[in-house]
Formats: C-alpha cells, structure tokens, sequence
C-alpha cells in the first residue's frame, strides 16, 4: 500500500538511477514495514530548476552562483 | 472545495479520456458530498513509465516483461 | 497503476461517502483507462477548515460569512 | 522546513515571475512563523489546460468559451 | 534538494520505523544522486484505513474480508 | 486556478498565522499572475516532528540535539 513520491531536480538523472531510486525506496518498505511490492507505488517527478526554490531563490541562479563562488575561488 | 490530483502513467492518454476524468472526477464530487463544480479543482499528472515505480521496477521495464511473457505464450 | 488524492474539507465526511469515492474513482480509472482496480490507489485527506484557504480567507472564517448573511436574509 | 507547492496554469509562466513566487513565498514563511529561507523549498508545478479541470471541464476548454462569449459580447 | 512524501496506512508505524525510513530514503538519496542530507526532506503521512482505497474498497473493510477468509481457512 | 500547498511541521502554529498563510500566498498569486482569489485554493499540512526528516533524522530528535547543544553552550 505505500505510495511514495520522489521530487528531484532534472539535472540528468539516468534511466539506471531512476531504477535504482525505485528498487531502493521499495526495498526500504519491505525492510521497515513489511509491505508488499506489488502493492507499492514509487513516483519520481523530475522538476526544473527554475521551478525549484531554495534559500529563496530558484536553485538554476543559485547553481550559477556557486559556480562562480568556485571559479573565483581558483 | 475538492481538490483531486489523478496521477496515471503517460501511456497515451487522449484529450477526451481527460475530459471524460475530469467531469466524472466532478460529478462524483457532487453526487457523495454535495460539492460546487465551480470549487472543484481535478488536475491530471501523467508520469513517465520510467518514473513509475510498480514491484520494485519501473513500468517501462515491467511492460517489456509482460509483452515478452505473452509473445512466449504464443 | 493511477493514483488518485482526493482532498476535501473535513466537515463530517461518513464512511458510506468515503466508500462511495473511492468506489467512484476506481470505477472511472476502469471505465476511461481500462485500469485494473487491484493496481488503483485512492487516498482521500480531510483537510481542517482553518487549514483550506479560498478567497484568500480560511474556509471556518468564510463559512460564518455565509452563515452570517443568510441569517440576515431570514 | 517548510514544503511549498505551487500548482498553476502552463500559461506562460515567465522566469522572472517563478522567481518571484519563489521569494514571495519563502518569505512568508520568514513573517508569518520566522523559518529559515535556507531550510525551505519551494516546487512550481505547471499543468497543462487539458490536465486542469475546473467546473467540470478541462480549462482549455473554458478559455475558449470564455474567448468566444467575450468575442459575442464585443 | 530531494522532497520524498511517503505514504503508508496509519497501522502502528513506531517513532523507530519512522527513523529508519527516513534515515534508509535520505542514504538512497546519496548513494544515488550524491545530493546532500542537510538539504533533503522526508514527510511521512499516515492515512486511515477508511480513508485508503485498494481495488475498490476502503483497506478497513479489505482487511476485515481478508481476516475472515484466513478465519474461514482454519 | 492555483493550487497551493504549505506543509510545515506541527509546531504550534496559531489560527492567525493560518490566517496570515493564507492571505500571503492567495496575494502573491494576485500580484504575480494576476490570479483570482475565488478560485485559488491553500491548504496547510501540518505534520507531526517524528514524520519530518531532514538531515536524515526526525526533526524531534534534531530539536533535541539543538536544545542539548544550546544548553551546554550556556
């Protein structure tokens, strides 16, 4: 019954990482809770980050940022 | 008031299935609870097969399973 | 494989009207997608009234109003 | 802590006005229960007209019965 | 930045379970994607049973069905 | 048309600040899309301290470290 939802930031996240994230979220139900696979959903939502806000600010300004902090840095 | 989020798998869902969602979604509203269409909000998230996790794997990869179990059949 | 949130107000939803959502919802998921009911997850959350804005108000505030005005209409 | 998402229209949100409700928002959270803006996260979600149903109808639709009652009334 | 929502039925998840998957979802976060823990989030929501539909049905009435079928067994 | 979802943790959060929440994010969608407040929704999620992660731990276990840190600092 666990329906797990995964947002991330669509900054090249594999076909092989997205299994990945699937097969561990749902492993971390059988572990803990001992819920059936078959009746557990995992979602990944991939957002962009001019849609993702963090420090108030949307995360592509502040990726440039701290690409900056760290090419002045060098 | 309600607000119904419908999260399906992006297999093909045509303009009228969505229609056909979005008023049934509403009318249910309205037939159980009493609700006002004009304060019923149904949005449709359609997720891509490799960002839909069923039985610990991704859809698109539990498709593949289950048209090659049915080609084997044949 | 649809997952479906229904959100409404908590204002003494029964449990005939959650059984009858929940029944509505999957049947449209079948009659629209073709979906299988043993794939179909519904959660309905009861959101508090002081806890759902609309109009910019909580909905216990907007619901005095209302009571308020058809008092004053009598 | 806060989570925030923000669901709206596809209409041609622009970069400068997710910004905005990015800061807008994570700012509220600083006035009203003193949060850290560094430890909040705000998500903008667009949806399609077709996938957005209000009054029982998708809003593409809407927007078209509204253009076309403007366009009789004019 | 990851955002996970978990979502199980209200049946008895201890404050320890509820550690251990928030600590295994945010690992599977660094193992993964290499995102830093300090800006990931994990919100657990506990649904009842009434208000959770599987197949149709709300799970309290699936698990009244299949305790009888496993009484009926004996 | 927005919909709007503030979670945060249960931490006393008073009617007025819901209030406030609520008039905040409905304006902000006013003064950034020109939305209409009739037909903005907000809902405010509050969750309980053990069911928020962040850091990979409850944020009731991180209060505790905090508080622990700040009285031996004293």
């Amino acid at each position: 019954m666990p329906y797990i939802l995964i947002q991330v930031t669509d900054e090249g996240v594999t076909k092989d990482q997205k299994e990945a994230m699937i097969a561990g979220a749902t492993d971390l139900m059988v572990k803990v809770l001992n819920k059936d696979p078959e009746a557990t959903f995992v979602v990944i939502d991939e957002v962009n980050t001019d849609n993702w806000g963090h420090g108030g600010e949307a995360v592509t300004r502040r990726r440039q940022r701290e690409a900056a902090r760290k090419g002045a840095a060098k």
